[in-house]
């Protein structure tokens, strides 16, 4: 029996949480049985729930880990380049999506979690909170062009942030449907519709 | 046997999809079964089957009506009063879809749907289509705004649309997890981030 360390806990459940992403992404979350899962992931069942109880507690840690990536960007653009324009900002989170959904399909998992949600009230919770806190992060940047003059004032910043906020979500329904031709310009066109800079 | 009018036909469709609907939205399109379906509508198998072979069918009548009425929405108000601003077209869009959510929850059928295109090719492609047809009516508009010079030039009118489309899935999705309060502002800030129209 290989000894258990941190190291080794970890690494089996980087390889159930790939295997799940893999079986939700082709299957869907509820035509995939946790057999699917151990076949998937090339693991025993005690070994698969050790670490998951069942396919909730999976899809709430895929969600977490790409909103924690997702929110970690934002406040890392919006804190390393405290100049950006709010159209800069916003342009770099969906490339930076983008790229992610390349990568592992965030975008297609995102779609699936929030249908997921609508019966499961702690991924609810989890969404509107990662949607609370981008908001915030967003309002915080406008807050500050406000202030310098260079987006209007005819909106708090609040209900400003929460309207570009949208944004995001339906960039990431179109990524995960596959019509990335339609949103070829949609970064160029969030900068060019907010180019001003607080600084400038 | 009621004599087979097309009154009769419709109402008998009328009362399968509101069945589906409150089904689809109380345990989720995987989780219904046909069965709970006939007791849903309470109506036989055949019944049924008449109008809709399979759960699928029902759910893209479902969302071709949703977006019927969007796109028709979209639509009217582009044409009944062409001097409207960008943010006027877009605000008044959200509020009709926010009472469309009140009153038969299409902010919650869209998200279940959504998921459900991921792996349903025909619901891609409605989807799909619809974003296409609006977010070319609000080309349109914008087009129109440019040439009077009430809006950036500095990017496709094509591509201002397809980033401002964006945000009607954003919206939706956050009326469906319930976090209606933090959309209340959003109307009013997109009246106020683009409040010029092209007849001004």
């Amino acid at each position: 029996m290989p000894k258990v360390t941190p190291e080794y806990m970890e690494a089996r459940r980087r390889q159930i949480l790939d295997a799940a992403r893999r079986c939700f992404l082709r299957d869907g979350f509820h035509s995939t049985s946790m057999q699917d899962l151990f076949a998937e992931a090339g693991l025993s069942a005690g070994a698969v729930y050790r670490h998951f109880p069942s396919k909730n507690e999976m899809i709430t840690a895929i969600v977490e880990e790409s909103m924690r990536d997702v929110l970690a960007m934002v406040h890392s653009v919006a804190k390393d380049r405290p100049s950006s324009s709010v159209g800069d900002l916003m342009a770099d989170v969906f490339d930076i999506v983008k790229a992610k959904t390349a990568e592992q399909n965030i975008a297609g998992l995102s779609v699936l979690a929030w249908s997921e949600s609508l019966r499961n009230p702690s991924l609810a919770a989890q969404f509107n909170d990662l949607l609370a806190q981008m908001r915030s992060a967003l309002t915080e940047v406008i807050r500050e062009h406000q202030q310098s003059g260079t987006l209007t004032r005819e909106a708090s910043p609040e209900a400003i942030g929460a309207a570009l906020i949208c944004t995001l979500p339906g960039y990431i329904l179109q990524l995960a449907m596959g019509d990335s031709k339609a949103l070829e310009g949609v970064p160029g066109a969030l900068r060019a519709l907010w180019p001003e800079s607080a600084a400038s």
